[in-house]
């Protein structure tokens, strides 16, 4: 039994599969004997030195760190650089402006989000607000992402834990196009499609992973991927880096819930995790919803996928959504 | 040197390198010790009692096959399925109606594009093209996409040539991106974008790697992985499937030539291609071109680029174009 489901936010279509046969555990891992700390890995402690400039550091009562930011020491994009807009001939091109930081999430290289405490993981979600109202400020900035690339399949070059943030001169085109989606449902329903969508998953119950008073965490309609999950707060709200203490608290603990569901179910997988927020620019909109994807990386994406934007599922949500409750 | 381009079809950013260290054999590789005949591979002579059901079948001058078009084992939509729209709840849902062929490309296990006689390339392309006017006659079908997974890393499941059909009740988000924002250039200029990026990029000629009477083939001014190939017709034409007999020979030269200087630089790597083409329900359209993407896959994506559609290309299509027009 396949269907074909259309996500009502993107407009894509994915076809849904109903794989009986589906083995969650049968990926790729990430090692669960990583030592407390590596002499390799320039994110320890120890080996600081090799760390050239560092943006901002918590630090922890024994005058350690517990978080630190630095560049990323490749950057994609560079702070320094003069924003220039140009045609190039038919083409549009603009300088390399932007900036791309690491935040080291906690000095301990085996300690993913799943066995941090909460006032840990609350001081990560801190940084990630503080470092965006700081980077805000330079109106040459558009957009700025956070993400957080786990395991290799993820494109994680280290297994010690970090995040990272790009400020980037223009808006990312997923994200224009869930801005664009969403205002045209608003003009014509006066409602939220994020809200709307969050009665309807509440009401129905199928693709609920977890509810918590303030948060949501479903199987999205149309996933992508068997075990995506979408965190998703049920008080309107477009700017993720608008929560108060009470609320990072509570997303802290919800985001510690479902990676352990993901990392106990597809046995410590790969991942990526993405935090979708209105333009900086923007001030609080009615029509769009912050909300943070969780992407597993069970497969690798084929020709289909990748010519279409047709995204082919295996396992219906409402089976992971089931098997994740259990957990 | 970082700066940030946008592909001028679809309107995707992405951030070009230029990296300088980029060593273009460091990728995995398909084995070049594969067997003329592998007795566990399903698509090899000898197994043929495997497959249930054979929907196409060219004979070689001895009777054996040369080419064989076949339902996929595990098919992702089916043809005998009645299509249905429908709404549930706040949700769009389509049954999942469609076609699946696999097209076994030629009899022997080991050999790829690169190495077959152009006559039976192009017989490779007239299959395509047979199989999707067969298939354009089911008046349920709004797409056909043709493309190929080539290796593990492509999403191949064997390395006996293959190519896949699917056909689609909808048309996928990709295709509709490219011929709206199409519509829109020739609403505005009245001329194919297409049309210009070509006398564009022959004009300056930094990005074309092959030109031949009717062909041209560039690593694309916006390219997402280094090594992104597109072959694009210099003649206006919106559907693949309308190639006379000249037109597909020297369209097989040219393919043979492209993944040719492919698997030379990148040592045989993991690609997949994709024939995009206008929507099988429109005649000829003034504003659409179709073109094959060819997409090397040496690294994998990561949560910034699933995240924003942005994508990192760390060398510069300039560089790529000059270095495959030596092989």
């Amino acid at each position: 039994m396949s269907e074909i489901r259309r996500d009502p936010i993107t407009n894509r279509w994915i076809i849904t599969l109903d794989d009986k046969y589906f083995n969650p555990s049968s990926v790729s891992s990430i090692p669960v004997d990583l030592p407390q700390v590596d002499k390799n890995c320039p994110f320890c402690p120890g080996n600081d030195s090799k760390i050239n400039k560092v943006i901002f550091e918590l630090k922890d009562k024994n005058d350690g760190w517990k978080i630190k930011v630095i560049p990323n020491n490749r950057p994609y994009l560079m702070v320094e650089k003069q924003l220039k807009k140009q045609g190039r001939g038919i083409f549009d091109v603009i300088s390399g402006t932007g900036a791309n930081e690491v935040i080291i999430e906690n000095p301990l290289h085996n300690i993913d989000i799943d066995k941090l405490d909460i006032q840990s993981i609350s001081d990560i979600i801190k940084t990630y607000i503080n470092r965006t109202l700081d980077l805000k400020k330079d109106i040459r900035f558009e957009y700025i992402f956070i993400f957080r690339n786990r395991g290799p399949d993820a494109g994680g070059t280290l297994f010690h834990p970090y995040s990272q943030l790009i400020a980037l001169p223009v808006i990312p085109k997923r994200i224009s196009e869930e801005t664009e989606s969403s205002l045209k449902y608003f003009e014509l329903k006066n409602r939220c499609i994020f809200c709307d969508i969050i009665d309807n998953e509440l009401m129905n119950n199928e693709r609920v992973v977890k509810e918590t008073e303030n948060y949501v965490v479903i199987t999205p309609f149309a996933s992508r991927v068997a075990f995506e999950l979408c965190i998703l707060p049920k008080f309107h709200s477009s700017h993720f880096y608008n929560l108060n203490e009470l609320q990072i608290s509570e997303l802290s603990n919800i985001l510690k819930d479902s990676i352990y569901r993901l990392n106990k179910s597809l046995n410590n997988p790969s991942y990526n995790y993405m935090i979708h927020t209105a333009p900086v620019k923007s001030e609080e909109i009615p029509y769009y919803h912050w909300h943070i994807e969780i992407m597993p990386r069970i497969k690798r994406t084929e020709g289909f996928e990748w010519g279409t934007g047709f995204y082919i599922n295996p396992t219906l949500p409402e089976d992971v959504a089931e098997y994740l409750r259990k957990i």
